[in-house]
């Protein structure tokens, strides 16, 4: 697309939008796109088709100064877009993608979740997986840092605790979790890719009769605010959405500045482990704080 | 503000796009904003003043078809408007003010919810009643609809049951049922103003030891997706957030296309309630289902 001039406008590209994490994210985007005198425009990708259109040809019809999406998938090969809209992707970037990208080491914070249930006493732990995206995205890195940390915990794999889920909303979490319940050996400990498969995991078990965390202990990615007012509160693994808007939009703008830039910038975010009742409420070690994991930036 | 022709976006204008009302709001408004082949621009208003400039001026730099905005105040006078831009605001509208709007019936859904926590046996009924608006806006005809109630059930009005918030996120509805419970004649009923004041009643409730519903029973209004994934489950008065949005686009599109029409129309999109553990669990009756409220809607 031939671009005349600055629209003060750029887009976010989310599955959904509803979704607590996006939301919060979406917040911090707008108030820190200020700075740049940027208009947030949301654009929702349905599917990974759609997202994959998203990464290849812009917002059609409609101009806009870049572009910041949360893929649900890499299948598209990026060296092949159509459309010269400045990006930046949410996540870690397929490793071949030359583009741009602010997200957080999925695997480093599936293992600190998984981890975290070894440390408190669990010894059958189920992940709730996620979407099992079409080529890239978080589920294989996610199952990797599961995987990595079973083995340094010395507890073995079985592949029947590993749950990928249609979707990554309440009701997913609900009949994931319903699942594993009627199976012989239930898990003690579940892993969940965002904090909202954790609620409907959540209000499964309780529904069922099982104390949580003494029966089954809970986690979550992401961190969303809500986690701290469930009953138990939800420990999750939070990421920082305020720094992680800020990075995007500082990456979009030098992209933006100066569009003949070569190479590009994967910059990764640290997380931290809020530690909550569903795993370490009574019955439940509490285990020492786990370290902040803080890869360095890249300059 | 003279306009050359469709820019192809219109501006949700919102006090808090992370709150799960307007956040599943948004996304009903994208996806239904496609069939008129609108972008959706996120505008956040921090404060009233904000509200206030948004209504009278419209997004400034930037020029969109329409704006679609939850105002926190009426506080301006609308026929004041500097800027032509078509408007629709969401909530009943201010009755002098002549601009189109879709709503609940807010002083209803409150009366609805009163009605419920005394049917099943609450008498001493407190409501967290969200943010005092400086002019207009949904606080005073919420207070109306809880007196109408109390009245009806032949409940004496406490004012100290009457807790304004300064916000109407978690946090408020967390500190404001803490203050409660330190009173002499803690209240036996809540109905909060949206279902994140709701999430942090109870919470406090429940951390403080008391059983929801049999000590306190809890009603949210807004009905959003996660409150039935709250333990105990939540009661709200929920509200068709896709029929809003399809009907303020309607409104919308109506003047955008004839910018000439006189009159306004203020619609109102029936509410229902949900009933669910918060206020009917053990020890609670079940009453009858309410009857969908369902004001006809205006040509």
């Amino acid at each position: 697309m031939l671009r005349g001039g600055s629209t003060g406008i750029i887009a976010l590209g989310v599955p959904d939008v509803s979704s607590p994490y996006f939301a919060e994210f979406l917040a911090h985007l707008v108030r820190e796109a200020e700075r740049y005198a940027w208009r947030v425009l949301v654009h929702i990708i349905p599917d990974s088709r759609a997202s994959d259109r998203l990464l290849r040809q812009g917002i059609r019809q409609h101009q806009v100064d870049g572009l910041i999406v949360s893929p649900l998938s890499f299948s598209g090969d990026l060296d092949a877009r159509e459309d010269s809209t400045p990006l930046v992707i949410l996540g870690e970037r397929a490793a071949a993608a030359r583009v741009d990208s602010v997200g957080i080491d999925d695997a480093a914070a599936t293992r600190a979740a998984t981890a975290h249930l070894a440390e408190v006493g669990c010894r059958r732990i189920a992940v709730l997986a996620g979407r099992r995206s079409s080529g890239g995205g978080a589920f294989p890195t996610r199952l990797l840092g599961y995987r990595q940390a079973l083995k340094t915990a010395g507890l073995a794999l079985d592949e029947q605790l590993v749950i990928p889920t249609e979707a990554e909303r309440r009701a997913d979490g609900h009949s994931a979790m319903t699942a594993l319940m009627l199976r012989d050996g239930p898990p003690d400990g579940v892993v969940c890719a965002n904090d909202l498969l954790a609620a409907g995991a959540l209000r499964a078990l309780l529904a069922a009769g099982r104390r949580v965390p003494q029966d089954t202990a809970v986690v979550g990615l992401g961190g969303t605010e809500g986690g701290a007012f469930f009953t138990p509160t939800l420990t999750s693994v939070h990421q920082d959405k305020a720094q992680i808007a800020r990075l995007a939009l500082a990456l979009l703008k030098r992209r933006t500045t100066h569009p003949e830039t070569s190479g590009s910038q994967a910059l990764q975010v640290p997380f931290r482990m809020v530690v909550r009742q569903s795993t370490a409420g009574a019955g439940r070690a509490v285990p020492a704080p786990h370290q902040d994991i803080r890869p360095p930036l890249e300059p």
